[in-house]
């Protein structure tokens, strides 16, 4: 089993804490996301999406996506359960991972790869070249102070984001949060529930292990 | 339990063909859309991400988004799986149902969204209303085609879309073909593998039901 990984970036990262904190092992292939290494056609080949993280199983089964890769680890390795237990948590986990992908880490990448120079062809993850719009970055600046709001509120009845338990809700957040900093965005100081969550979890030995 | 629903849109249709490829019934709620019940304050409370379906269970809980809807009901009800069963299943069900809602139903939405009349301040799904983008619309009508042809592309190979099974991720597959209709697209004479393949989905008793 190989896990096609470039820790610098803020996806490879979500999965790279989910198997710190089971506490699993993997062999690690680095794709060079600078050398535009996702792009060769060899790994084009095994991943379509042309994307990493990207974990490619004995049999040759190759998995992309988050979703993917850690769906595969937790049915493999359902102690230390970061997807929820019951039927209630793992669908209080599925959408506050999702709605942390979508107005966090999507509205922090409209702006990011919509203005950085290197990401000039590359507005969109995957085989195909988009240009970059400067109304879809200015839109992606707009939604990340709501973004830091809403998850705020959020914490402020709940100890994690999907309630009273730690899981990949929590991590997709986090490295939500540290990849604003891409974008000069921090969490604002009246945010001060996400905040003091921010700090506690990043306290993490997993996060720690994987900054 | 109560679903909270608006089965003309394209999102709650995912979730109506899984509750009925699995033969689950529900209590409905209309939430009506088109006068913006979903922006309710009422709602709100109950759902801040402000969009449907939304489970509301009898204990109060609330969940929201399709992953968190369906992921509740698999594992209330895991006979007739259609999130996979093995480890490996899993990971390709999210990863393809991922790969189909980012790059099919994300992409046609930016066309819809960002052009729909009614839309005008609505071009983002949730709580905060942001102005439609032309740019944006120009993206998504690109990457509508590409879409067609990358899943052309995997069903060459494969008898479903995450593989030799149905599953969550020919249910999001088949909706956004449809919701692409709305945007006056849809498969091309040239992508046959998508289209033999729509025509076989289209035909199960629990798509017919949900039109």
């Amino acid at each position: 089993m190989k896990l096609y990984d470039y820790p610098q970036a803020p996806n490879p990262r979500r999965v790279n804490i989910f198997l710190a904190e089971k506490g699993i092992e993997v062999e690690r292939v680095t794709i060079d996301l600078m050398q535009r290494e996702q792009l060769n056609p060899e790994y084009q080949r095994k991943n379509p999406a042309c994307d990493v993280p990207m974990l490619e199983l004995d049999d040759g089964t190759c998995i992309s996506q988050i979703r993917g890769i850690v769906h595969y680890f937790e049915a493999a390795h359902p102690e230390i359960p970061l997807l929820g237990s019951s039927p209630r948590e793992k669908g209080l986990v599925e959408m506050w991972e999702h709605l942390a992908f979508m107005n966090g880490l999507l509205a922090i990448a409209e702006v990011f790869r919509n203005t950085a120079k290197g990401f000039a062809d590359r507005a969109v993850v995957g085989p195909h070249n988009y240009p970059q719009s400067a109304e879809l970055a200015e839109r992606g600046a707009r939604r990340v102070p709501n973004f830091f709001k809403d998850f705020d509120k959020r914490l402020a009845d709940n100890e994690y984001v999907a309630g009273d338990f730690y899981s990949m809700a929590d991590i997709t957040t986090l490295v939500s949060c540290d990849f604003a900093k891409w974008i000069k965005a921090e969490i604002p100081e009246e945010c001060g529930n996400l905040r003091a969550w921010y700090d506690r979890v990043s306290e993490r030995p997993a996060v720690k292990a994987n900054p």
